[in-house]
């Protein structure tokens, strides 16, 4: 079953998915109960980039980008493409030949658990990407792999179509079906944020804010004074 | 003994903390005779800060950040909060409202052993937080922990109210004790740096400026051409 | 054989090796059948800079860098200092008051497999490095290692007088020898780019330029509707 | 969704799951086209184990274990448990104690993306476990997860039911509608090797027995005598 | 101050720390309410050792093993040396010779934040050893460092005369001044651990024995059949 | 250059390699004045063997083992396989087949910067293995390398015909040409440990042994008193 390319997969709402990027990774994933977040391995080529799209996915062998060039294919305007090898791969998988072909298809960048290279070509174009390396180390292509499968990324499962959010926190993905529940999750963490920022602004404690100081007394957190501490802890 | 909040800790001189922090990490750890330092594997969220302040420090639970909201009462201008998880993680325990909070309190950074997110909006408020991690990941407000008590990160002691210096190249520890010597250590690590850029910019070498010369005559070390060091090397 | 220093070591024609930096690290990478990259580990310091150089090198003991102040003698315009320790070390074995005496020389930067400190003064100088880690941990000048001598990096051989060459996607080793090979071989790569990237920006598939397509039907590729796929895949 | 228990899940036949544990989990993966193998990061916390059985699925918060002594209640004979916290963790979250509880269950071992303690008494009790570290470090009962929904190891989804194997080269999850088409693939596979292994212990080379020798032509492999590579690699 | 040689230590008692060590590192470090753990980094260089003692601590430059010969002086019967370097080292820094001087001082075994060599003649003498590698990449004996000075490793703080206690689960730290109180907690702690486990036994689950199941009412845990489960999570 | 195939390599004389593998890896290691050693990551899929022999080398792509094949042909009675991918790579690309090819030709066993599988049968065979990982994950046969091209791991050069001895503490090349040098050196080595060994077991200290207390002085090594140095440690 691996050797597959999907032709027509269901994708996310596009004009929900931009709504739902314009409120960033961690507020997000908050608003989701904590869930969704392709972990702290894949960081930004460069910094400052936020954007969101519609996932397809390539499963490619190691050190080959064969299923890149079929992915390519299967992109459309909105896109975002997620890529992940079948095993631990730091490769330079993805260049600025592959970021032209994807940008003039309106891809909006590219999400990868191995490595890119031509990174400030990349800058340049303004195309961005997520990896877990930066090499040079080109690839061949000469082994089969899938498009358009279901794939994990930092114990995350990643589904062709879902929403794929990122920004310089990392990446996060919102399964297809979740996006409209996660823009309302958004709004309402996000003001939830702005209460509390303002609150925090005002010179209110968060232990005071979210009502803390209850639970520290019954899980036996104890003040002191530094003398009594110093006289505890010994001689 | 570790469920407690120290709440009057006595903070080095904060007028001596800023001397001291102007003269950077990698001088002032030089100056004392390479101690303290906290290791590469805290990095700054985004380039180009510097700082120092009086440490409050925070001992968390993996995955949970009650502590940080009890250490932020006893946070007051010109500290620097630095956090340790009592065992490894990369989730992201401090972002954009807590630094909110700080910043109101004159805060002058975070370091913290684990993940900060909100990275962009932390580079956009001004505030600097050197961590092993980004990650959007969140965090549960549900075990206890310690305020102000003695916690090491990279093999180095950090106690409540020493000064800590941070820059681009990492986080600097200085007993609080230390300090006024520190700074005279650093003064003079600084001449003597001056001294030796100014004989390298005349074209001085520092076998000769530090007179390493007999030295490697006494390890053996042999000058050799290349055609001898083939000769030797080959055939 | 260890503690020597070669003294009047053979250097690639450095006209030579600024023509074929000026193709970057990825494309002479590809160019040389993706052979010479010092691996992913090596990161550059700050961003933006790309160069190349002859190789001097220096074989350190961890925690020591006597022996790059008997390289800086070695080192003459146009070099480019090759550090590496003789086990894994991440310590500051690199600064600025080194890049002072090297960029007195007209030495193009640093390749360390260890750490560089001194981050923010490198940038401010314009004195490119790629290093392994950034960290303030000082060292000693203490134990004997070798000058000019082959050593290796992410599996790579670097010989002394070798071209290196060095940018945002990390370090490239070119013998010596293979520099006019590789001018040729970088600028039909280019060429090559260039056409792709022309063809990339009408339209046209990498599955169609490179003319994948019989081998995915001869690697057994399958194309499938999202129906049909679910359908096989259970349930 | 995330705080649930599922508490009738559907099993892979376990006749057929210890079918298929006999092969091994190398034979097996390449039976499946190589797929399914939860990475190299677990490793047995003692060597000769060989288990399989059904999965009993645990998503825990990192330093915390309180959904694993959910999931005991929700397991049966033959099952085997597989726990993954929501980030990573090292710390020692499963032990004797719940080795104990389980082995009166019936249980086959443990499988977990975190750590392990008690090494000494699980050998003793010849409960295996699969682990990504060995700690002591304990965890509290504090945060809510999952039991028995899909999580993902190593980049591979394990869905409760599924035939978890097991043994000192890994990992293995086969998803539960394949066990069937797993053992016909393992015996054939099997099979293939007993006859490769019969060629190769009569003399005969791999390149003949799996007809490479056309292939090496194609790539354009070489065969030179010493005398002629170093002729044309040198001098 | 680092470069002392302190020589009269205050050791924990002996009889109470062989007391402590028989209970084990995971039971005492659970007494101690989850303190003292030097982290999984640490492993045993052959498996099967239990032992504790009390600490001499030696502080390395990193490829430099000079201190350890001077910390040899300072250890007497009963003794547990325990090494770190200055920063991240992997160097073969123990071996068999170090062994064998210790040994017939009654020393009890090693832990080191570094590597250790001779692994089999280690085996053979019965010396455990504690580390954070293997390495037979030697060292020299150049540079200065401390003997009996608290040093850290794993993020604790270890101070000489402090009771070490090491198995197959890794190394504990307890304070000379808990070390009574230790052991009534170990004791305690095992007292529950024999009624828990009889409980387990006798098949009764953790979450009646902890009266864990109105916590996850609590924390909102909600048991769904798989049909329920799969219809909400599904489409 | 690299899709070559060198055939008829010069080998180190066998029974001086075997003479040498006697000593030992860390024994041959200091007698070569500390080099040589390829590094801690690769690791004995099982303790306790000890063996020695004439490297016959495979560069390979990462997730492919075809030059494996081609290299087994390369291989005679007395050989030692080293195996490296051209970028880092964690797949099972040796296990019980390869290991019966080449037992049947007289091969010592193998080394590889990648990862080994059937670790049971590896160990049942007693056909030694050191790898970088244990990774049931299965490879292809579809891209090009080179046998018998000089390649490096852990930072050494192993050239084709070179001795490479291995036992529980790693892995040791040793250049061709200094086999006798080296047989002399680890017997002089090994004189000496015995002097050392007869020398520590009648008590005498290293410090004594090898003459240390004058260089302990001139590095400024001060002993003093437990209270002295708390006295001077702070208030």
């Amino acid at each position: 079953m691996r050797n597959v390319v999907v032709t027509d997969i269901t994708r996310a709402n596009l004009d929900q998915v931009d709504t739902l990027a314009e409120y960033g990774v961690a507020t997000v994933h908050e608003g989701l109960g904590r869930a969704g977040y392709l972990g702290p391995r894949l960081r930004p080529a460069y910094p400052g980039a936020r954007t969101g799209g519609t996932a397809v996915t390539a499963l490619c062998w190691p050190g080959d980008n064969l299923m890149i060039h079929v992915a390519v294919e299967q992109c459309q305007a909105g896109d975002l493409l997620v890529v992940a090898p079948t095993s631990p791969c730091t490769d330079g998988m993805f260049g600025e030949l592959f970021a032209t072909a994807l940008q003039v298809r309106g891809v909006r960048g590219v999400v990868i658990d191995a490595g890119v290279r031509d990174v400030a070509e990349l800058r340049q174009m303004g195309f961005p990407a997520w990896s877990s390396s930066v090499s040079a180390q080109g690839t061949v292509k000469a082994t089969a792999g899938a498009v358009n499968v279901p794939l994990t990324i930092g114990g995350q499962l990643v589904r062709p179509g879902d929403a794929v959010l990122a920004d310089d926190d990392g990446v996060l993905c919102v399964p297809r079906q979740q996006v409209p529940a996660a823009i309302d999750a958004a709004r309402a963490r996000t003001e939830r944020e702005a209460a509390t920022r303002k609150a925090f602004l005002d010179g209110t404690l968060g232990l005071d804010h979210y009502g803390l100081r209850p639970k520290l007394d019954q899980l036996g957190v104890e003040y002191l004074s530094e003398q009594e501490y110093l006289r505890r802890a010994g001689g």
